[in-house]
């Protein structure tokens, strides 16, 4: 192992890093080294490599776990700025380990990094070597709540996981540290000592009051202006806390406020860092960026109709936003292109994690020429009596350049003017092509975007390379520090990783032959039918659930290899093998015909790989987490659920909401008044409310957070709770996605309602709304899933969503958690409910709905289940001819009415037959109809007479006692018709 | 620079060394990173090499001074065991790091450390590459107060020092720490803004709350018995108390409780690991001792007369230790041979740092045979009346296995005896050899000795070969591990640096032809000659004084080399250039003829270097001691004398005895109070006693600490004291060592005593006595200073040593420092008059004087001075007939008085004549002489009297009365004579 740390900090060196030392007091991660996280700061260039031992007291376990150290070692590089290829640098140093990149399966897989704490985020990957996450790779674009300008590349190895798989061994103890001395026999005592001392025997008290004076040396240090050693105790402080923290000490109050103090701090050390750099003129220099690239003076054009090959290289995209991205790109090149007199053919943009490709066939060599007239004075004005021009035309024909001979006639609204007939030149394909394409590669916008070494360019991933070609004739493009030239990118393990393109025809084909499928469709197709035999092979099948769209995005070229794990772990319940399987490795679980597991999966690996390799390396990593697995399914079945729940007063949920504890109290609170609405309360219900959420505090869900519920169930009946209990407690956490499982009993329905409108309610209480893309506490999943189990239990129906979240509010008001107590205005609930009732539209629209059903019936969603049956009504009736007469009718009388007319009248003034007949029509419908169809029915003998009554009756009599109750009468109508749906919105969706 | 540490990390690596990190918590220096300070206990294995950032608060200067860092990088290696080999290997190291062994001049200077604190010492040494120090090199021989076996090596290197020597910079901020990157560039901030922590802005109170709660922690994790969190809490501890001295917060209480807890606490975590360790079965094994060597079983003698060669190989040995061990292998190889019956040559030895040689010629092969008589019975018990042997004989015969025919006869004591003359057969030289020369080196033994990875030998340092020939015949010797064989080791940088030896004639010529002068004389005089060339080329002369005996001792072949430094740090006091070139660098400076310093040096290197390449090096590194000896110059200049005496406090003295502000107090005091009893108080004396010491407060003297007086001299002189206080002040300090100046005033002298006398009062008062070996305080030197200050001062002698001890012993008590009062015993007080006594009576036999004179004055020795003149007096009387006569008649008188008779008598009962005449005589010798001359002279009319007494009268006579008056009269003139010397010790030293 210490040879690997050598030769790391040996190729960093040679490679321009200053290696600097550990830091010398306790730090959590390489990042918090002044190297990394002050250094980040300003202009100055810095290139650093150094290995870091990252003290993390709450991973502390004796030495007992094998893959979890209360220090462990990390080794840091940090490129400032970055330097266009960190992705290759990165490559040659796993090179330098011995890592052969060409038989192993390195992959970067999308991993962002925040640290609300340091006020500091970045975009990047965790680097994956056969599934093994051996690095965290990142862009870091602001740190101590400064944007930072250069950006820093940020590289952090995993020492002990590389060295674990490098010489596969389980467990870290048996990582070969030296010749002839383990890892074990060089740091196990250590290990175990300092886990006493931060699990079990660390004093609290003495810790609290050095968390105090560090603070406040920290505080006395920024005053005399002097960022190291302030930054010294910021990391005291910090390190106290999580001292404090493993031991369990801090409650929720005090968490809070540590946060927020070490967040201040750190930020004032990083503004005065970045302060006394300046002040001392930036001894270090000033970071230089990349030059512009610049267009040739002249563009070589082509002679005939050609096909536009245009490649956006990229560093290893989300797999997302390569679908996102394709989607965009497609729509902006057929836009621009739409907006120019190119003629070509249909326009075709495929996408891999490291390119788009965008093929446009038969583009003209040309833009046609077009005629453009420009106007001048009118004829009549503009010659004399002789007919020799005035000063006018002459003023015109100048102004355009040109003799007044040259100008004609045009005729205008029947007015003859002068005018100039002038002829536009079609421009070059390749001209209008290099100013269109760099407009959209300048235009590209991902969710979450960020910025790399190009002064202007911004994207989800850095962009490095620039492919155009109209046929076999280069079409420069120049976007910030970019220029397109005739060559792309293969794999980066190709023995010419650079590759020189020629023509744009065939270029799938040519990248085909560079083991590259840049069909996503087709990577897809691939992957399902190797799995498939591969699963066959092992006797299941594949289960390719949730994970295929994001798989066929993390490579270019998929290569499915069948991996096995030993059957003993089968005796874990299925959610957690399938869970570390797709969540974390994205593997393909492979199952039987009835649908259990197999010890069997299916990893793709990107591109030509060492099978046999590959598949170790992935086997020993799900190895390694399903014995993580085991360690905690075995721990958390000795632990008394009571204690898991305790566990909850540790987890802070948010400012002014309290912790996970308190938090799980208002929800039993709040299903048992929801019961009570709906005279459902049970001794189920109140069980799994005092249960709610106690797996939270389990070990497997504080590593498998997904695992939430599924756990409660699995932890609830081993502990002798009913298997009703055991159900609602899983039930409260579904749907955990859309698309996701509903609760199939009442007490679930109920807990996973309270456990959504207690989010709705609070968080929009405390005014933390979702934004366009910020949605951290996820209220929109929270209030999809309302609406969804509302739906889903009409027997619920008298649970509105303006009563649920009042209820809500109540408890969260109840709870008192501070001194002063948090009082929700009722401007915040109704935004909750409109949020929630937007989600219902859209549920319906992307259901297929009319939209003007959809809308006709969304006055009614405060009870979906109202509003559903409602619009199952409205569809069914349709086809309905009456219904539709019915329609008409009303909407004729809607029409007519005004606004403000109150639908009484007084019968006596009624004298007009058709009127008479309309009133008696109208006295016949039966009162107290609920429902669409109910009404339609009630309705139906409405309309006759409301026709006859518009053919006959002229409704704007000159009596006006006549004409009052003549609106009257339709006014009632209309009043009648009104509850039962938004007819307005309705609109002619029927005519 | 990052270079230089990762080849020092790869080449200790490739030697069996485990990296670590440096500790992730603030440590002083690498040995107290566990993987040092904890791992060298108990019984295991361990090699280990890190880079260890060492903090120092004390050393912060804001990043000005050139040398001196907060933060300065060590290189740590530790080897357990002794590989046997490790200068080879650090050797070996420094060509790693590019550094030429062979052109430069690398040694191994004695220098010993130990850390009270850690209850931690070591035998080692600085080496020198050029005179400066880069590296510690130690045995460690204890640690946390428990012996370490085996013992550890510990290697350390400065690395800044080193960049700086290797880069040619004269500021560490100038070095090159990466391409591109200068030190101060990488840490200049860091630098600069903890120089500010440490020294102005760390808050006093929250770093004392801090050390209270690390104690408390380490504290509380000894009793959980977890070593490792608790060594964690003791350098946090230790840390925080080193920023509060920084701060200069810390009061001689404090400091004194402080070091004890941190001691304390030490030692127990050490004990609790090497416990720990033991309960876990040692991890990492056992080390392995070297076997022991063996002798063969048959020896192969030598047939005529040889030199005998033993040579006993060593590491660097301290210079006074070549001296004594070659003495004492002298001594012990001559009185080893004198025991056998091995006719020889004289024994010659040599010494040289790394080796002890023995030439003994004409060694004989063999031992001659030897005849031994065994009596057996009386001839008249042993033979019947036949003449047949009787049985007693026959089992005599029996008893010694021979026939009862071989028996002879012997006399003894005038009985005859049957006898058996037995030849013992003379040994084989080399068998006798063999087994004498192995007993020489096992009894080595020096000042301080040490362990090595030797299982049974002890020195001073360790002892790597034996080389044993008699003429050409290997003298097999065998001592523990160690076995002799024909080969020597001459320069470890020689092309072969061990070579065979053939034959023991010429050997000495054999090693000056591998450049290597076994002579110690041959050394020093060629030093001597080549210096003086050297010198004279400068037009001076060098002086040598100080510094030759170490130099000569320090080389196995010196080679001077001038060099220079800039003229212009001649302006500092000749003191502090000559102390900085001989104590720290040992060199000789040259002097104009006038004796003013001249701007050159002599430095001696060994062996062959390359010469300029060494000068330079020097040179260098004198000029960075100058410029900091300018720099504090300069300081001190600025500061009041005042500001430095109050630096005093900070200063510990000793356990009760408080800090060097409360000894100078005393000092002063007692100055008066002995200027008192002579009559010479005065303002000088005032004030001088107000500044006494001031100037260990000085940054000069803090760094050279033997220029204390010296620059208090200085400073106060140009501060615009009188010359007459700064030179009491300089003379308060004389005499500084054996033979060195006294002071010439009254007031320096007074002071002088007065330092002296609390030392000792104070020092025997709290039981601080010296032992043979150990004289932590210097007592003996004050002592002997003492009495020199005396003897030099007659007007001062009614100062006796019992009154000023008694005095001094006063002030002590009146100080009051602690809250129950040291109260010094009256037989502390006779311990050190009697320790002064004999250093005075050490110091007249050293004198040459006849011992008998000595002893015949001490009873005097109270006041030396009064002992000297009459010692003067007995010597320049020795020749003096009449006074020889004079002892002669007091010497009868003394013989025949017995010790109780009471010198009083009845001058009536006295009749003869020749007693009434003695009467007489005794009667008219005048009363109130003082002194041996005026005592001698006035007495010198009793000799014919006594004579004639003694002639003519019976002393004994059978009257009691007459009895009793005549040995009255006797026993008046003994207690006449008695005060003048101790006449008993004179004996018939005249006779």
């Amino acid at each position: 192992m210490q040879d690997a740390l050598l030769a790391l900090t040996r190729y960093w060196t040679e490679r321009g890093c200053v290696v600097v030392q550990p830091y010398n007091t306790e730090v959590g991660a390489g990042t918090l080294n002044p190297a990394t996280v002050l250094r980040v700061l300003g202009p100055e260039p810095w290139r650093v490599s150094y290995v870091e031992p990252s003290v993390r007291p709450d991973d502390a376990r004796y030495g007992e776990n094998p893959n979890r150290l209360q220090t462990h070692t990390q080794f840091q590089v940090i490129l400032k700025p970055d330097p266009g290829n960190p992705q290759e640098l990165y490559l040659g140093s796993l090179e330098a380990l011995g890592i052969d990149v060409r038989a192993h399966d390195v992959r970067f897989v999308e991993d962002n990094w925040a640290s609300p704490a340091l006020g500091a985020w970045g975009l990047g990957w965790e680097v994956w070597l056969d599934g093994l996450e051996i690095t965290q790779f990142t862009y870091f674009q602001q740190a101590g709540g400064m944007s930072l300008d250069p950006v820093s590349v940020e590289i952090t190895y995993g020492i002990e996981r590389i060295m674990m798989a490098l010489q596969g061994v389980g467990h870290f103890k048996d990582i070969a540290y030296a010749p002839g001395i383990s890892y074990g026999e060089a740091f196990g005592q250590a290990e175990y000592e300092m886990s006493r001392y931060y699990l079990d025997d660390a004093d609290v008290e003495a810790n609290k009051r050095l968390f105090e004076e560090y603070a406040s040396e920290a505080r006395r240090m920024l005053d005399a202006r002097l960022p190291v050693p302030a930054h010294n105790y910021v990391l005291k402080c910090s390190h106290a806390f999580n001292v404090l923290d493993a031991r369990g000490a801090i409650s929720t109050t005090e968490r809070a406020r540590a946060f927020g103090r070490m967040r201040g701090l750190a930020r004032e050390v990083a503004q005065l860092w970045a302060a006394r750099r300046e002040e001392l003129g930036h001894p270090l220099g000033l970071a230089e960026a990349p030059a512009a690239a610049t267009l040739p003076a002249e563009f070589a054009e082509v002679e005939g109709p050609s096909t536009l090959l245009f490649e956006i290289g990229t560093e290893e995209l989300p797999p997302a936003e390569v679908t996102r991205t394709v989607e965009a790109v497609g729509k902006a090149v057929a836009d621009k292109l739409g907006a120019t007199r190119l003629a070509h053919g249909p326009v075709e943009v495929h996408g891999t994690p490291r390119r788009i490709v965008v093929l446009v066939p038969d583009v003209a060599p040309r833009e046609p020429d077009a005629e453009k007239t420009v106007r001048g004075p009118r004829v009549s004005a503009g010659f004399d009596a002789d007919g020799n021009p005035t000063k006018a035309v002459q003023g015109f024909a100048r102004g355009q350049g040109v003799d007044v001979t040259a100008l004609g006639r045009v005729t205008e609204n029947g007015v003859e003017h002068v005018a100039l007939v002038r002829t536009d030149p079609g421009r070059g394909a390749v001209r209008v092509l290099s100013g269109l394409l760099a407009e959209v590669v300048s235009e590209l916008r991902a969710e979450k975007n960020m910025k790399w070494n190009d002064p202007k360019l911004s994207f989800t991933r850095p962009i490095r390379w620039l492919l155009a070609l109209l046929g076999t004739t280069p079409v420069p493009v120049a976007v910030s520090s970019l220029a397109a030239e005739p060559r792309t990118r293969v794999h980066r393990t190709a023995a010419e990783p650079v590759v020189e393109v020629s023509t744009a025809d065939g270029y799938l084909e040519f990248l085909a032959g560079h083991g590259i499928d840049a069909s996503a469709e087709r990577r897809r197709d691939a992957i399902v039918a190797r799995a498939e035999e591969l699963a066959a092979s092992a006797g299941g099948v594949v289960d390719s659930a949730g994970v295929l769209d994001e798989v066929t995005n993390l490579v270019e070229r998929p290569t499915p290899i069948l991996g096995s794990f030993e059957e003993r772990y089968l005796e874990l319940p299925a959610q957690i093998l399938t869970t570390v399987m797709r969540k974390h490795q994205r593997y393909l679980p492979v199952r039987a015909r009835d649908g259990s597991l197999l010890p069997h999966f299916v990893a793709v690996a990107n591109g030509d790989v060492d099978a046999d390799l590959v598949r170790a390396g992935n086997e020993a990593v799900l190895r390694a987490r399903y014995e993580d697995a085991a360690f905690f399914w075995r721990a958390d079945l000795r632990t008394p659920l009571e204690d898991m729940k305790a566990g909850l007063e540790k987890l802070t949920f948010a400012d002014r909401l309290g912790s996970m504890a308190d938090r799980a109290g208002r929800i039993a609170a709040l299903a048992r008044r929801l019961a009570d609405e709906v005279g459902a309360a049970d001794e189920t219900l109140a069980r799994a409310g005092e249960l709610a959420k106690f797996d939270l505090g389990s070990q497997m869900v504080i590593e498998l957070s997904s695992l939430a519920g599924v756990m409660a169930r699995e932890y609830a009946e081993r502990a002798g709770e009913t298997p009703e209990v055991a159900q609602a407690l899983y039930e409260m956490e579904l749907p955990r996605s859309a698309g996701d499982a509903l609760p199939t009993s009442t007490p679930g329905a109920l807990l996973s309602l309270a456990d959504r409108f207690d989010l709705l309610a609070g968080l929009f209480g405390i005014g933390a709304n979702p934004t366009g893309s910020s949605d951290p506490f996820g209220l929109r999943r929270a209030a999809l899933g309302a609406v969804s189990v509302l739906r889903a239990f009409p027997d619920l129906k008298a649970i509105t969503l303006t009563k649920a979240l009042a209820l809500a509010a109540q408890e969260v008001e109840a709870q008192q958690l501070e001194a002063s107590a948090l009082a929700i205005p009722a401007t915040a609930l109704d935004a909750a409910r409109e949020f929630a009732v937007r989600r219902y539209e859209q549920q319906l629209l992307d259901a297929g709905h009319d939209h003007r059903f959809v809308n006709a019936v969304l006055p009614l969603a405060d009870a979906p289940a109202v509003a559903d049956a409602t619009l199952a009504e409205l569809t069914a009736l349709a086809g309905d001819g009456g219904f539709a007469a019915l329609v008409a009718a009303l909407q004729r009388v809607r029409r007519i009415v005004p606004a403000d007319t109150v639908g009484e009248y007084d019968p006596q003034v009624l004298v007009e037959p058709a009127e008479v007949a309309l009133h008696k029509a109208l006295a016949d419908v039966p009162t107290g109809v609920t429902g669409l169809a109910a009404f339609a029915s009630a309705a139906t003998g409405l309309t006759g007479p409301v026709n006859t009554f518009f053919d006959e009756v002229l409704v704007m009599a000159e009596d006006a006692d006549v004409r009052r109750a003549r609106l009257g009468l339709l006014a009632a109508i209309r009043d009648l018709a009104a509850p039962v749906l938004d007819w307005q919105a309705l609109g002619t969706a029927l005519g």
